[in-house]
């Protein structure tokens, strides 16, 4: 590892902690060095408050004038809700100029970087960018596509049951494998269902994890309005409940959850409830990233509208067996192997005794 | 690693080169040591050739008097078709014997230990025990079960399929997982499919990997004997095929195999062929080790029987989707959770673009 890659190192694990609470913006951090020292480090915390270079040159103070600064993304150039971070480097007096992911919005990416050096200062991108571009997959993909990143988890048997021939389902996976994926919940901006799952399990989705920021938007695709007053989506409101329905659904149906406040109706402009629709509205309304869970036929939609950007599976090293037993992927499926996309394995490792595997879109890794 | 586990070391890796060529034997190597220095090494061949320990003390000769010996099984005690080791140990001058894994026959497990102690022999054994156990997982299996060690194979994509739901099976996984899953017919005595597998895929079941051993036993299960005379089982001669039928089928049906001399057709008691029969018939015939290959009833069978020793499971990283995909494992199944048992995880690793995953049963890791 060189000087600037430990540096950059640094900046990445610090932004690395902020994941999941800074949507619809990008997790970043900076950390300023002068002679060898690390004077000033910043990351930004939330939407709306200052970006990671300001915290940290405003810790570096008069120590930033010919220091370096490392920067996980590319300084923004833009005034939106602070000013443009690139000129606020510069007129710091920072000397040198080290990034590692650039913007990833096409219009503007380059921008902060030309900004600064047409002012003197030497600029180096590119340094561990790969971790850095990992940190903020879901952030670009939402950037370029204008669509929420979906992440797809499943638990499952050995031999692809999610549940035994009668049904059986709690629980396939060990308790370390559930904890683990609760966090997913935490770092997305959404999670969706269906309506089965919600009249079988009657879940609360939100994240039963002490001190992990806040609830995700809870998603429900429903297309007749099914959804039960009683149940818990509805009557618990730490989380905004989301449902999308068919337009066949009527105006009285449709009144009877205007008391609540948490809950939106949302109908979508065909009989069926068609999942593409469904993200561009989330895409619209700033929800970067969701979280499919449940069940196997909303997955089914997703995996053959080719929607699903990541998946998470855990694998209890058991064997269920069972031509009717339930498998995390089920409705129509694809017909042909040539139109089954293969995606890139990013990790596998144990959690507890039970196997998971992260694996991404090609081309987003 | 201290002086005993590196020489040990030497001896597993030595050993673990003859996997699949000893059966009915353990995969067995001997190293002599004097005075720091290796003069003598040895590997168990082929069963009715010599044991390790013998080919070793002979190369060493004369420095065997006073020397250590690194044995990965402990040295047999009693006359086969080889005179007992433990004595040839003795009458070689060895001064101390390292052992790693006991021999797993309870009736003679630690005679050959108290053979070479009370001629005053120095014997330390559980060195690398674990490694040396894994090696012999299935003949140690077989000592003690009488049955041999069943071996599930399957490769499917990562939503459980091992087909999409109009039956297109070929290819999910990548040819490097497929070339690492002909291995184990090299490392199995013998290889078993269903009927349905035969008439649907019409394979030859033989190792196509170069330089490795001899080809496994075919075994197919068919109840109602429907086996083509035209198959490759049957025109193909590399291999021995048996074919387990239900007790209905009649002498004339039985007749016309007779004049294949590498076809055994073998009647069992009841009308339906169950694996526990099959495997006790393989057992009683030297069958150390079976792999499971298809299809998937038959894998279902093995499961509800808790027959299934080790998984072996490649996963492709796709999403193929569909109600009607069939999953390695269906049949009936196990219908409560609670009869489902948890095998234990020994390694997960890429081959390929795929992830491997081998799973034993518990305890027997």
């Amino acid at each position: 590892m060189n000087r600037d890659q430990v540096y950059m190192g640094m900046a990445i694990r610090m932004a690395r902690e902020t994941v999941g609470q800074t949507s619809p913006n990008p997790s970043v951090a900076a950390v300023v060095v002068k002679e060898n020292q690390v004077v000033g480090i910043g990351v930004h915390v939330k939407a709306g408050e200052p970006h990671a270079e300001v915290h940290a040159l405003r810790m570096a103070g008069d120590k930033a004038q010919g220091a370096d600064i490392y920067v996980t993304l590319e300084p923004c150039s833009h005034y939106g809700q602070t000013p443009p971070c690139a000129e606020a480097v510069v007129e710091a007096g920072i000397r040198r100029v080290v990034i590692a992911s650039s913007d990833p919005n096409p219009k503007v990416s380059g921008r902060g970087i030309r900004m600064m050096t047409e002012k003197g200062l030497e600029v180096k991108t590119g340094v561990l960018k790969e971790e850095a571009d990992e940190l903020n997959r879901s952030f670009f993909h939402f950037i370029q596509t204008h669509m929420p990143y979906v992440r797809l988890k499943s638990a499952m048997s050995l031999d692809g049951k999610i549940a035994t021939s009668t049904g059986e389902s709690q629980w396939i996976t060990g308790e370390e494998a559930r904890l683990d994926g609760h966090h997913y919940r935490h770092q997305s901006d959404a999670i969706l269902v269906g309506i089965n799952t919600v009249l079988m399990d009657n879940p609360k989705l939100t994240t039963r994890i002490p001190g992990e920021g806040e609830n995700p938007i809870r998603i429900v695709l429903d297309t007749h309005l099914r959804m039960p007053p009683s149940s818990q989506l509805i009557r618990d409101s730490q989380a905004p409940t989301w449902i999308f329905v068919g337009n066949n659904v009527t105006e009285e149906e449709l009144q009877q959850f205007r008391n609540d406040s948490h809950v939106r109706v949302i109908p979508v402009s065909s009989e069926e409830v068609k999942v593409e629709e469904v993200l561009r509205y989330l895409g619209e309304h700033k929800v970067t990233s969701l979280l499919v869970e449940g069940g196997a036929t909303i997955a089914d939609a997703f995996v053959r509208a080719d929607l699903v950007d990541e998946t998470i599976t855990y694998i209890a090293p058991k064997l269920i067996g069972g031509k009717e037993a339930l498998t995390p992927v089920a409705g129509k499926g694809i017909e042909q192997l040539k139109n089954v996309r293969s995606l890139e394995v990013v990790s596998t490792e144990m959690i507890g005794q039970d196997i998971k595997i992260v694996s991404v879109r090609k081309g987003e890794s």
